[in-house]
């Protein structure tokens, strides 16, 4: 009972000598006809005898079992090996609130790559409400159906709350990858770039840009892995603690950050800094980037548009990255949150703790090491030697972190 | 966007001839482990190409389209033939209640012949309620993710006013399949007992014994088709109007059925009727099935143990069916489900009418016809050509009946 089934799990190659043309709207449209996802029986059923193992009689022997032991039931069902990825359409990719029906695609995208990558099976479960206590009173209902809950574009900063909900009302992994895929995937290249530049975490000055979904747990996540400062500005400058009118999870962040108490805008606050973390959507100017300190690192993840063309922040910076495929270092979720639900799943871990997303990172820079470079910061999203180190790293840290029960 | 997408349907074949010796519970509980569906891209991603179609930034597109045009979403979603198995585990096979979690074997079966015998995909989603109207309001907040519900295993009575209220709230196909299915295949064999027997629907005197689920579905198809006479005995007696303390069903029954105003119990009932349907779970006396018309139709569906061994009932009846896969005619639901929803969702129908079930009762019928006999009035649970007849029957009575949009 310690792994995961893999079956029918597509293997994954990176042809990155493959050219990489634009796809047009028909083959992208054509791919999408009846959608992109289909539940399959594991054995097939073609003779009587089928029927009577899995369906009756033979079920009621199973059904019985659990019934006297409810533990059985991720031994005996498919629940322990599935994800529900739930979305309320108020935050699909870069088009906003789009509402639920819009937003499946993107679902239905995720539960692919979740397969694809990990071996994991997924069902969307997109939902006409944006109202938390009902999307949480409904995963609650659902709760005997799945296994963890893959949290996805959902808007802040209603999806802070929503996710701290629902890790405490279910007893399962919960993450909105949203937040913390970005955040560990950040972190991992963090760790590559400060290789390549000759740094150390605990030294450096990183600015994020931007404090929704993605900035803040990028705060949390480089707050916990021991960044020595790190300042977040949003729409109206930078965070601290004197400033009115901070949100619930901002007023939190400016305890947690900005120790020297840096006041003013994204100009104050990049003035001599290491990092720029770029999770925003608003542009940023070539002449702020020039103010940074030598040689420093930029990660600029808006897409599609980044908040600085990397040409031109490599002007100014030694390790530049974005959240794109057609520049070096992208920064993609995808390396992150297979492994990171493969590994929780494996451990019967009822939650994704700290130490856990810190190993995921650890585990993704260490694919990259061996061929590091200041434009080779993070393995390729194809790379099918991530999602094993992921969760290999992540069922240990559950373990460390006493979480695990198989 | 007439068709519903067959793609990864296992094919069934019906080896009658290969012995079906009874599964071991190591067999059983081997094919359990990990559970029994597997949720896979119905293409491959294994190219940083396919990943720009099937995720970001193709997928964008297809979002933005159905944000524009939310009909688009059956047509670039699974949704459209994606049918959620809803459970809240209250009556399972003959188990009762043992809950959601202990359900889910078999709901994951139910997927499993949905999609082995019409290419339909679906979840099973089952509930961790009981209450009637937080069942609804969860599938109605899940809406946007599925296309058509199979209710499934609810215990009578709430059974009804459940399905009645999803119906109202939901505009997609819904059926409770222990009512509707054992409904439209007792139907089925009904009309080939009539050949075999040279009788007519109309005239004949039918007794349910029995008034849980399926009885009531029973009395109502019969009804609907035209049956001449039909009594229901519940465990107090015989169904009339003038009987105290009828649950609401009943009393709608009482005014539907029994027009002659029997009263008493199955003795009084069955003197000179043409057809027992036992769906009772109780048992029938030999005596009282001596006391039935000549030539006499009796199908005793109670599974694991018919209300009445079919070598006794054969000595006073023509023609004998069971729910039992090692007796001649089976009744299986699996006959009429996989294509009643098919046929609903490939015609864009929003609810599954009377006159498609008739016409899915009649499509079953038909298959079996070439080969009739009284001992083969319904094809076997394997035999591949049903589920597309049924599937087109009912796609033409949804025409018939307006109720089609595709």
């Amino acid at each position: 009972m310690t792994t995961v089934n893999d079956r029918t799990s597509a293997s994954v190659h990176d042809e990155s000598a493959e050219p990489n043309t634009e796809p047009t709207d028909e083959e992208i449209f054509g791919a999408h006809e009846g959608g992109k996802l289909s539940i399959a029986p594991t054995t097939p059923l073609t003779r009587p005898r089928d029927l009577s193992i899995a369906y009756t009689p033979g079920v009621a022997k199973v059904s019985r079992a659990i019934a006297t032991d409810e533990t059985l039931t991720g031994h005996y069902t498919w629940t322990r090996q599935l994800v529900a990825v739930v979305s309320d359409g108020t935050a699909v990719l870069g088009l906003g609130d789009i509402g639920p029906r819009a937003s499946l695609p993107v679902m239905e995208g995720k539960s692919a790559l979740f397969k694809s990558f990990a071996g994991l099976d997924s069902m969307p479960l997109v939902l006409d409400t944006t109202d938390v206590d009902e999307i949480v009173e409904t995963l609650v209902r659902l709760r005997p159906s799945f296994g963890a809950v893959n949290l996805e574009d959902v808007a802040a900063p209603r999806c802070f709350e929503l996710e701290r909900r629902l890790i405490e009302a279910l007893d399962c992994p919960v993450m909105h990858d949203d937040q913390h895929g970005t955040a560990v995937v950040t972190l991992a290249a963090l760790r590559n770039a400060c290789k390549v530049t000759g740094r150390e975490l605990s030294s450096l000055r990183v600015v994020i840009s931007g404090a929704g979904a993605a900035g803040v747990a990028c705060a949390e996540i480089l707050d916990t892995a021991g960044v020595g400062e790190i300042v977040v500005v949003d729409s109206r400058g930078v965070i601290h603690s004197e400033r009115d009118n901070l949100t619930p999870i901002k007023a939190e962040l400016a305890e947690r950050t900005n120790a020297r108490g840096v006041t003013g805008g994204l100009t104050e606050a990049l003035s001599g800094a290491d990092v720029l973390i770029g999770v925003s959507a608003g542009q940023i100017p070539e002449e702020l980037v020039g103010t940074m300190a030598e040689g420093a690192i930029v990660f600029a993840l808006s897409n599609p548009d980044p908040e600085i063309h990397p040409s031109v922040a490599g002007r100014h910076a030694s390790v530049v990255a974005t959240g794109r495929s057609d520049f070096p270092n992208q920064i993609n979720n995808v390396l992150a949150f297979p492994g990171i639900f493969k590994g929780a799943l494996q451990a019967g871990s009822r939650m994704i703790s700290d130490r856990m997303k810190v190993a995921a990172a650890e585990a993704i820079a260490e694919v990259a090491s061996d061929e590091l470079a200041a434009d080779r910061i993070v393995p390729s999203p194809l790379d099918p030697r991530v999602a094993p180190e992921v969760t290999e790293a992540v069922v240990k840290a559950a373990r460390e972190d006493g979480v695990a029960t198989a």
